[in-house]
């Protein structure tokens, strides 16, 4: 029972690659200030994913790792804050809902072994991928059902939805990089985001610095390329290129300035790419979700292994940057030694 | 030519994974009791595709099986569907487009040797993808040539087209199954259904069974979250959970307790998904085909040697859900018995 | 110095498959021909792709045959033609579009990476994937950045947005089968195009004629089926066409009567394809790209070794159609003789 609470809680830290469960509660608790609404959800979707991996007979050291967990607590968060008339504080789901968001996430594991599984020989993460699937479909199928009822989407997903002229200022950057941690949550607040980045810190302080790059360096690119402000401020540009900053700088690649000037590459290319999305979407009113990290993460990893500039970190592996880099120092020098 | 018959006719079987030439004719009698041409629509479907294999020189084993007929059957059927002024029988198509069906069952071929050898190391189908993939295409560009004169569309293929104030009634249970069955032919004809469903249980009474377990369970599903009550009693919500649970219920999966509660689960999700993917589709007016069958097949499969509550069986040995359990429970018992 | 040279030449031929760099120098010098802002944008994508795999420290094989190169080249040239005014010249790019534009072409570098080896275990190459994959995300990051001006996409790019009462003449065959091969580089120039094939007949007088055989098949369908002259005199039905002849015709399987036939095949389905990628996304108001060409190129290579009437030529072993002919007719020799 009490191990079951420390995988739940491991699940939530994995969202930002924490395998820690002080770090996931520290996460949670963030997400409790912004809304108590949210941080109940959170923990329904943790606990169904984990769950459901235990009932399926998952391998138990993945279980523990929370692996199965974060996809799920993601979802019940995105299918509550695009259902909510508050996207801030969302807003307690219904019966119906809350039946559909166990199966969501539920679904979610089901989906992470599959792309597990398509992933496996490539020695690559399926990252948040069964997210944004599950995601995807099961916001679709929401509009359509008597039962459920949609938001008005009331929160902008696109950044063709705010006004282009109003001028970048001081909170523009503040509140922009802490809405972006934040917004990997569906939190639409700056002090929660700056709080997950504290979660972070505990578990491993240059993941947390990657965050924080990768936040900020998404806000320099969209104020250099004038996207607008308010979707700047909002964190929108940034919460994918955050997660890309976290997962290249040091996780799944050994860090060196090679592999640093690469997850800079990435942190540039996942802002623009968001947008993209964002606009592909805007007809049909989807929200981007992480697709923007996963899919620059993915096109970033897969295809390393053909560059001998990077070191590629197998996800069984991957543990934090700091130690993935000891381990790398410590294999070169017995293959330089001789041993 | 009496092999290339037998070829043909268990291609109709294998679109509801019945590798019998029994079951085949049956299904083809049903077709025909609702309609001449749609009869005749799917022997030139198999018999192209059947026939682009053996030019090919395609793996002997698989061509006796019908495995290359299938796909090819069900775009022709769909090609003439979505194309007649009256989906429900269907018109004879010109010579433009008969030309046009022939390639693209021709193209089926091509793609599920494809699909087959991207999925080969997973131990998964291809199933209908190859209908699905190439349906859309070619279905898409028949509203660009002249000499191909589209339908208006006249069927409804999402469940926003529906009136959505009408009370479920008793031919709303009865008709939507039998409708359910019939709908992944194409078959607008409820008795036709129930002749299909006769079809598969001459090969197997739980394969049947399944398939009538799918289509309820979707109209229950619908019925409970408020779906409209035309496109339930058409069946449209039931044809893709009819064929993920023949799939998975005892087909790809050993069937025990838990992989049939796996398969209530993937009914379930199935439905909304079904729901989900015609909402997507609505903006550029397309059907959902069996997308949604295929997308959560796949994702049930896939993934499944990573659940040890699961016993996968590889296309290649799946026969019946009878004779899967039968030599699975073989295996198991010499397993125990020490040899 | 002189390497890098012959390596981008290299890199400009492999668009159209020739490992030559006179092929490349020829072609450019087409595309100068037509408008010197394509010919140097053309030097751009194809250096900065070429460089990011140098200092990435890429297979140096790989390199030096150009192939990180190709996709480079068409992604700068595809952000320059979508963007400009008059799609005809080009327009110079902005220092803020220039700079948008190194960042793509060296994205292609990384997703070429990764799809091959996606595609490694299937002995099947990457194509001009990773130019259609980031040519549509950036092409829609566009049109939502300040700094970046998109232009009014002035050129059609679906066939519906042609005339259709239009009686096909002489010219829409002679500038028709031109533009398809200009359009493979964005040339709207019908000169440019039999120049680009003069640049591959010095290194394959096979594939020069497949690809005028994809272009004018291309067209005769198109015609046939009654598609809009406009469309067809600018080529758009053949580019596609043209490089899937190519492909198929001797280059990836060995030239023999029934993949020629085969090819035919490729070419028909191809320019179907086109048309309904077109109308797939007209409403998103997207360019085709080559996706046509990718998408039918990799199902009829994906599944050929299922088919014993092809033989598949590795793409490392991939030189020309005619040295492959060569070797696969050596190989049997000695097969037969009994070593």
């Amino acid at each position: 029972m009490l191990g079951f609470f420390d995988w739940c809680l491991r699940g939530i830290g994995q969202v930002v690659f924490q395998n820690n469960p002080l770090s996931g509660l520290i996460i949670l608790l963030a997400l409790f200030f912004n809304s108590a609404i949210y941080g109940t959800i959170c923990i329904l979707g943790v606990v169904v994913a984990t769950a459901t991996a235990i009932l399926l007979k998952a391998d138990k050291g993945m279980i523990r790792d929370g692996l199965f967990g974060f996809n799920g607590a993601l979802v019940a968060l995105a299918l509550v804050a695009f259902t909510s008339a508050d996207f801030r504080t969302g807003a307690v789901p219904s019966p119906y809902m809350t039946v559909y968001i166990v199966f969501a996430a539920a679904m979610t594991t089901v989906t992470f072994s599959s792309i597990a599984a398509l992933l496996g020989p490539h020695k690559v993460a399926a990252l948040t991928s069964p997210f944004v699937l599950i995601g995807w479909l099961f916001l679709f199928a929401v509009l359509k059902f008597d039962s459920i009822h949609a938001g008005p989407l009331a929160k902008p997903v696109s950044p063709d939805q705010y006004a282009t002229d109003v001028a970048y200022l001081l909170p523009t950057w503040y509140q922009g990089i802490g809405n972006a941690i934040g917004q990997i949550f569906f939190q639409d607040n700056w002090i929660t985001g700056y709080l997950i980045v504290l979660g972070i810190a505990i578990n491993s302080r240059i993941s947390a610095g990657m965050g924080l790059i990768g936040a900020a360096g998404a806000a320099l690119v969209a104020v250099v390329f004038g996207g607008p402000e308010g979707a700047i401020r909002d964190g929108l540009f940034g919460y994918n290129a955050a997660l890309t900053a976290i997962a290249l700088g040091g996780f799944f690649l050994v860090l060196t300035w090679r592999s640093f000037i690469y997850t800079l590459f990435g942190i540039v290319v996942t802002t623009w790419l968001w947008a993209s999305i964002a606009i592909f979407l805007s007809p049909i009113a989807m929200p981007v979700l992480t697709s923007a990290f996963v899919l620059v993460t993915w096109l970033a990893l897969i295809g390393a292994p053909g560059f001998k500039a990077l070191t590629l970190v197998e996800p069984s592996a991957a543990t934090t940057p700091e130690d993935n880099k000891r381990r790398y120092l410590l294999d070169f020098e017995e293959r330089t030694s001789g041993y």
